[in-house]
């Protein structure tokens, strides 16, 4: 690869488009709260098709709200390069969770017009629904129905927690599609992230080539207790629900702590408590609690400790806990010869990068299983993410999306 | 006493009231939920007033809803004696805490009708709104408000889980009242009501007289700390609130646990998390923790405990964490004189009593502020109440029922 062929970001526009992007749902200071199918959710939608419609693209939308915008290749017949991520935040979540994958995948669509470049197969901007699950669960709803793992009546019914439902919502903001859901061809998807994770700002390295993600695992568990007077049920007579949750979450975070070394995780985000009021003792609690590790036989070790304490809590607070899967991933998710793609035009371009596994779900996961796919990362401040002081460097951010912008095109000549 | 002075209520009479108030609101098997103004609570009333005004008593509602029916004495000069409790229940509740007391309040003023027994002073019987807090918050409300700890206003603009305003509701089920709060003349106040704990079923007592109740204090509770991705973020960066609420929530159980055989309670009746969401380690906790004991010594001793536990929870899971106190009440709550009345009815009517100390909150708490007060306690089966299973014998609540009747024409004739 000569200079003349190295190909480069627009950086002030990408930042501009950033900045536009993130007034929408604006929240706490330079934080976003653009939950699925809200006004926010319309508008930055809105938003993105002009701009993608302004960039020459076709727009298509399925009926689960996903979006594809497609700049025509000079071979049509061929399956088009794909290239995506998410508009939807969390509920308290910044600027580039997202985002920032969406718009570099629109400045590659940008600079390719800037200097009139055709390419061979078409490329595919997409931006998935409800990645986050913030509103409306399960996380990875647009990607996973594309893929097929969820129909689309299962996420039109899917419900928020004031009861209006995903498809009446979607039908609301006039994004209830007709492009047949998951049929298309495509020849590859990459995805450009930040990496929600403390790793590369630390190291000071700018681009992570995701060779694969901690294995995952979501557990739904729910603690059945019973009913009782907080004041007049002596404690050793108590089946406290809540008693149980509390053991548990207490036992889920001490087992993180102990494979922190390792880099274990486990997190409960989640509680309900019935009837959660004062003078009752509770007798319902339902959790959800995931773990990662980025070794099988790590994530084992834990998944071994989480039960046997499941166990011990079920008999110290006289509970019954039942647990059913929820989510999971495993390690290798993405297609070796994108990786090698990736890889290959970093070292070409003399882009510094490092191989790594992913902490987080991403809409990659859920499409790899179709079509191959492959992850790029860039630092985020101190990895913090889904919080509303998420922030990113521009000089930090562009070695990778001009590893987008060159290895989709590679890809969309090849 | 001679036998002839001895009354009794009607058995059967009382049971029946029982088992056709019970039909409203029936949850689960024999269980009630009639929350406070729902149209279960309004049902309950109609049928309270209607029995009441065929009873000859005249009805008075004031602006929070306490229903005040009143049969005249033979000196209407005179403060009256009064006779209460509440017909709202938990929102998994039983048939008898609350509605016992009242029916049998109702039964004093039919026995006393059937025999055409005039007394001296009025009786009054009172049916408080919205004891139990189930809904509305606080517990308590009506009496509280009746003894000035509430105003109207704040009662009115308390609203539920679904933002519904008190006063909305309570205007809307017909029972808005004009009766001055607070104001009338009372001579005494006595309310009997289902122990709500073990001791008299166990010992086979079928009458406490509450000399006093455990020392209880609830506190308000809230866990800060700050959101972040359940994936990307260290276990040892994490300022997790729901980690900080689940050690607290299992540190308090065990204080309970340690005072167990002192008879001392701890409960932490209540959770609130945010953002609680898949994906984001939660920045918010509230609870309400609740503990008692039957010595002012050894509520001391818990308070060190809790509030050594509350330190020890936020060095640990790294959250800042502020306690406000909640409501509380002490060990000396009635009136001398009136525990003496019931004492020495109990003795003259032969029958067997148990001096107590009461585990939970009532009316006659508040209430006591004001007007000289007591209480009687019946068994419940194996002390179970707010559950569904709350469970009574009729042999075993008759005593309770006829000590009530007599004191309360005892104290009338005075």
């Amino acid at each position: 690869m000569t200079p003349a062929n190295v190909l480069e970001v627009n950086a002030e526009r990408l930042w501009a488009a950033l900045d536009r992007a993130g007034e929408i749902g604006r929240f706490r200071g330079t934080g976003v709260r653009r939950l699925a199918l809200t006004q926010a959710d319309k508008e930055v939608r809105d938003l993105f098709v002009a701009w993608v419609r302004e960039a020459g693209c076709t727009v298509e939308v399925d009926p689960v709200g996903n979006i594809f915008a497609r700049r025509p290749g000079t071979d049509n017949s061929l399956p088009a390069v794909a290239i995506g991520s998410h508009l939807d935040t969390q509920i308290c979540g910044g600027k580039y969770d997202g985002a920032l994958g969406v718009l570099c995948g629109l400045e590659v669509v940008r600079s390719l017009n800037d200097r009139g470049i055709a390419t061979r197969r078409a490329i595919e901007l997409i931006m998935w629904t409800n990645e986050e699950g913030a509103r409306f669960s399960p996380p990875l709803m647009g990607s996973l129905a594309f893929a097929g793992k969820l129909s689309s009546a299962q996420v039109h019914d899917s419900k928020d927690d004031a009861g209006l439902r995903f498809g009446d919502e979607l039908e609301r903001i006039g994004y209830l599609g007709k492009a047949p859901l998951g049929s298309r061809r495509l020849d590859c998807y990459l995805e450009l992230h930040i990496e929600q994770a403390p790793q590369l700002d630390r190291e000071g390295c700018d681009i992570g080539i995701v060779v694969g993600g901690y294995k995952t695992l979501a557990l739904r568990i729910d603690i059945a207790g019973e009913t009782g007077h907080s004041g007049g049920t002596p404690m050793l007579e108590r089946r406290n629900a809540l008693v149980g949750a509390g053991y548990l979450i207490a036992a889920v975070n001490d087992i993180g702590l102990a494979f922190a070394a390792q880099e274990g995780r486990t997190t409960t985000p989640r509680i309900e408590c019935f009837p959660n009021l004062p003078g009752i003792v509770p007798e319902q609690v339902r959790l959800i609690v995931d773990f990662r590790h980025p070794e099988p036989a790590g994530f084992e070790r834990m998944h071994t400790e989480i039960t046997a304490a499941i166990a011990a809590v079920e008999a110290k607070a006289r509970v019954i806990i039942t647990v059913a899967e929820g989510w999971s991933w495993g390690t290798s998710l993405f297609d070796p010869q994108c990786i090698e793609l990736l890889k290959d035009t970093a070292s070409d371009l003399g882009l510094p990068f490092r191989e790594m596994l992913s902490q987080a779900g991403h809409d990659a996961y859920a499409v790899a299983d179709l079509v191959p796919t492959a992850m790029i990362f860039t630092p985020c401040r101190n990895g913090i993410s889904h919080n509303t002081n998420e922030d990113i460097e521009l000089t930090r951010t562009l070695p990778g999306a001009n590893l987008l912008l060159n290895a989709a095109l590679r890809r969309a000549n090849r």
